[in-house]
């Protein structure tokens, strides 16, 4: 048995290939993004939802929504067989959130105040091919009210997620919420005569408007363009004359949202659903403006699409306006950090029925990536105090030195490594970015007296000090022992 | 295709057996009862981890370490073929919290500080029978040190863990932290020269003794015993003679720590483990008091013993001395709601070297569920301020008032569901338990006043009210429209 144990292979120490952990500033810089977030979200009337990882396949549907990776897929196994019952269910670790609150709309209809405004904060796994940032397991962060038709419900979307950013930590200036309406280009779309099918050929070549241009959309929308690397992209296939409409929608953004308002009432023509869709986003102008969200933080932007096909109203993006490098060194713009948008079917798989609802989802790895860029992630990275053992008999003088710090508020441990080598005790506090070590030897017992080490001051002494300082020591203090939390207190200060 | 997709079933709106969502309060007061807790654990120097749900199957070991349930599992899933390659990893959902941090004590071995305190809070999963209060993903709240063979880890743990109980909102008297040693027990087994495979079944017997007694687990050491309903339970079979020393160890507890101590150095004979077990234990002791850690909150007591097979040191155990009634009415003691020990041959199933560690988990949903018993919950449950909707033509005046009211602090939001039926506004509010309802009707607006509803104090009035008392409406207060904060804060308060 002994001799077959040894034989087996030490198991690798490895976390899965796109899985990663999170270590100490890791988590808690995002804890408190997210609990910034929340704030927001709360006083605005949001209640939290927690659903499990785990939904059934059935519940879930097999097929992630956005229509741009249609190979990306979901972590997905069968139960045990049921004893006398047949074959278990399939399961799955949930690939968002908005799967699972249209599948908790459905199951409490009868039990969930309606309009319900909730918002959700939590992991998704996604079974697709890992890449360098591009991760199996992230968070996503979403606040979404279902049951309400009125585009009061989408601008209250977007004045909220503007003070969540703000809350969060991006200046007022550094963001803009850019806000359209599918209906106003579906109304566009079918005002133009093009065949239904093309309407997703079309999204996808505006959506390219921010890289190519207007000439470039105009060429992807008709008979093609070929790119900066010479390669040829096929066109929509459209008409000049059908492409123009669409590029008058696109180029219709104004100095103000009067101005995109007039441009667009004008580029919808004679289409009823356009005329809607800019007659809603005349509204929640409006409704924006009556809820102190002015135009710098919030504007009808026609170029905005969003990707997913499930939208059918109101779409917006919240984007980053500061400059960042990039990998290559070259100034860019942050760029998108939210979005989201009306989705009116998703709860209409469970029960047949069509329950309008809205909301948005934020970036969380971007957004907390933006405020790291801007030295805003706002953690206390700061180390405990280390309380040094000069000496293993006396652990409890040493814990006792530990519980009067931390009885003060103060972030303290004991060192409870092997004592022997006291420069392994500094090198400890030095990776637990430690600000102060306490030393007491058995001298300094008997005297009443601890040392207490100021190793930030430490630090730069030794980055740029000659022999003399450095033995001069003005880092380390002595004093009374009754005096140490005093003392400590005052190098934090 | 239209057709196709009419003949499908609706797929079913429900959480997987076994799973459950959380709403609401739910998710708050769990949250700041481990926020309370995660203060603690940082402020003595230990980091957060948050490793990802999913582990390899190799890294997570197949099976749960409590031996008492060898059925439970893990949920586990074989990754696609990698092309060109062969079969793909076998992937799990993580089981404990501590599985995970063997793995990554032994991964990033050369990168983290040695020791390693570290905590982790998150969801588990265990592939087992659901029932009724037993759920397939639950939370867990870990701290462990790795690294450390010094009982002051074990101690720190213990005095963190008070501290920590206190901290969530559980009074100094509402709990009691038993402390145990393994080596103790080990070295009575080790003295008595029973047969090296029952240390497992003398274990268990001793697990019994708070419901059997002394007789009662006397007799499930030797020859057996009846139980209440008459069945009858096989003893280990060890002779009396045997069992003595073991009964000896399990009623050593005295009137205070010394006494446990001295009777326990009684009873572990010539046995060096034991003796040793006895040492630590009275260290254990010296250092808790040092940190200001009383009898009243951690004490000795040979009781003990934990379940789990891999403990090989110090165990400990959190228990509630409070009452509660239980699910018969019947009043009984709350129990435990936290425990761990000292577990050294974890992270050697990596690195063939055994590194030494201690740690704690408390039990999130019983710890929780405590808090509500005792009314300490402490979450905010108030619903939002709901201003109605009149006019469906002035939402924006209506987003106006929850903006201010949001702008002073005050949670509020907008009715968004059809305002048509006024009755349904007001039933929303009160699912919403909204403490007041801001009304404004075209009249109203004209006059530049607003209608305010103390909705709290019109439920007590409607509960005991005459019909003139109801009619003269006290609880609604009409005020001009520039003092609805000011009318609102005096309600609130």
């Amino acid at each position: 048995m002994a001799k077959d144990q040894k034989k087996q292979p030490r198991p690798k120490a490895d976390t899965p290939k796109g899985f990663r952990d999170y270590f100490g500033a890791d988590v808690t810089e995002r804890k408190q993004m997210l609990d910034r977030i929340a704030e927001i979200y709360h006083r605005h009337g949001f209640d939290p939802l927690e659903t499990s990882a785990v939904e059934t396949v059935e519940a879930l549907g097999k097929f992630l929504p956005d229509v741009d990776r249609p190979n990306a897929g979901v972590f997905a196994w069968q139960e045990a067989e049921v004893p006398g019952g047949g074959a278990g269910d399939w399961l799955a670790l949930r690939y968002d959130l908005t799967a699972p609150l249209a599948r908790v709309a459905a199951q409490f209809r009868n039990d969930l105040p309606s309009p319900y405004r909730r918002y959700a904060m939590g992991p998704v796994w996604r079974n697709e091919k890992p890449g360098p940032g591009r991760f199996r397991q992230f968070y996503q962060c979403d606040a979404d009210t279902v049951g309400s038709a009125s585009v009061a419900a989408d601008a209250e979307i977007c004045a909220m997620l503007a003070d969540a950013l703000e809350h969060a930590g991006i200046r007022r200036g550094d963001y803009l919420i850019r806000i359209n309406n599918r209906k106003v280009l579906n109304g566009i779309i079918e005002a133009m005569g093009a065949a239904a099918g093309l309407a997703d050929d079309i999204l996808r070549s505006i959506d390219k408007f921010d890289k190519v241009g207007e000439e470039g959309v105009r060429q992807l929308l008709t008979s093609g363009r070929k790119d900066e690397s010479g390669a040829f992209i096929e066109g929509v296939g459209l008409a000049p004359e059908q492409a123009a409409p669409v590029l008058a929608f696109l180029t219709s953004k104004g100095a103000d949202n009067a101005g995109t308002l007039a441009n667009l009432r004008a580029a919808v023509g004679g289409s009823a659903s356009g005329a809607e869709g800019v007659e809603e986003l005349a509204q929640i102008s409006d409704m924006l403006a009556a809820m102190g969200v002015g135009e710098d933080r919030a504007i009808i932007d026609p170029s905005i699409v969003r990707g997913l096909g499930y939208y059918t109203g109101p779409v917006f993006e919240a984007e980053l306006t500061f400059e960042i490098l990039d990998d290559k060194g070259r100034r860019r713009q942050f760029g998108s950090v939210a979005g989201g948008g009306r989705y009116d079917g998703l709860v209409e798989r469970f029960t047949g029925q069509k329950v309008p609802a809205t909301g948005v989802s934020i970036g969380v790895d971007r957004l907390l990536a933006a405020l790291r860029a801007r030295g805003l992630a706002g953690t206390d990275a700061q180390g405990p105090v280390v309380v040094t053992v000069m000496d293993r008999d006396r652990m409890a003088d040493y814990q006792a030195m530990g519980a009067e710090l931390r009885a003060a508020g103060i972030r303290a441990e004991v060192y409870l490594g092997n004592p022997k080598n006291f420069g392994n005790q500094l090198k400890y506090a030095d990776k637990r970015q430690s600000p102060v070590a306490i030393i007491q030897g058995g001298d300094e017992a008997a005297r009443g007296v601890v040392q207490v080490k100021d190793l930030i001051l430490g630090a730069r002494i030794a980055a740029g000090a000659s022999h003399e300082e450095w033995k001069a020591q003005p880092a380390q203090t002595e004093v009374p022992r009754a005096d140490l939390v005093a003392e400590v207190r005052r190098i934090l200060e």
